[in-house]
């Protein structure tokens, strides 16, 4: 199925979703994280067929979430890094990646556990919280126009 | 695309993703947060074709992210509610919602910003904090096999 662009659509959800493009471009973002940068080591991991993967790497290059650099061994082959907008999605991916820890089964063993490299302890699940600090629920919140009530 | 079910994989990432569906379904789930709750009113909203809703939707329900209701109006309609589990994705969506704002351009006036319904302030960028509060970077931290390290 083509889903009409979302680009122009106010929501913010909506355009991120957008330039994330589907759910293999984040999945193809997430193994970039864990270090995987090559073509075909991203082939491998994921699984995908050649053509399509090469088509969410384009794209995801094309909006900036990740950038073709020389490979960091001096060779002759490209890898894929992520500029600053794509290692700003690390707070999505962990919170999509606890909430399918509290939610989703998993009958193939140990899950993954995500530490602080330093200390080897569970990170803390991530809150949503008001600027003084207090933890925010669903309703607590609202949405607004920016602007509202500016002089 | 006929992708492959990733509910077999180890990694939490995937598995949500595969439960979430695609991109429809978390902008239906954000839809049924900001109280569309009727399948006319999410036809309206998304402006997806009739059938494609009602099989997302069926599949949200199957994995108990969204349950059906009779209408809170005692009317003959049901409406769709938000379960424990859907309500947690309200992170990933604020999280999704706060990168869209800093990275992606909107052209099309005001952005929609998100704040404490009580005070009317902005809340704070999310952030990934271990278990005494401090922020973490992608480079702070690891994954590891839960269990790892055990008796």
């Amino acid at each position: 199925m083509k889903r009409k662009s979302l680009d122009g659509a106010v929501c913010s959800i909506a355009r991120s979703l957008d330039q994330v493009g589907e759910w293999w471009s984040l999945l193809i973002v997430r193994d970039v994280f864990r270090g995987k940068r090559r073509f075909g080591e991203l082939l491998e991991s994921l699984g995908l067929a050649r053509n399509i993967l090469s088509a969410r790497l384009k794209r995801l290059v094309e909006v900036g979430i990740l950038e073709l650099r020389p490979a960091g061994d001096g060779g002759p082959y490209k890898e894929y890094a992520l500029t600053a907008k794509g290692q700003d999605l690390i707070v999505t991916l962990v919170a999509l990646e606890q909430w399918g820890n509290r939610w989703t089964a998993c009958d193939l063993g140990a899950p993954l556990v995500r530490v602080e490299r330093a200390t080897g302890e569970e990170i803390a699940p991530i809150q949503i919280r008001s600027r003084d600090g207090r933890p925010l629920t669903a309703t607590d919140m609202t949405l607004i126009m920016r602007g509202d009530g500016r002089s």
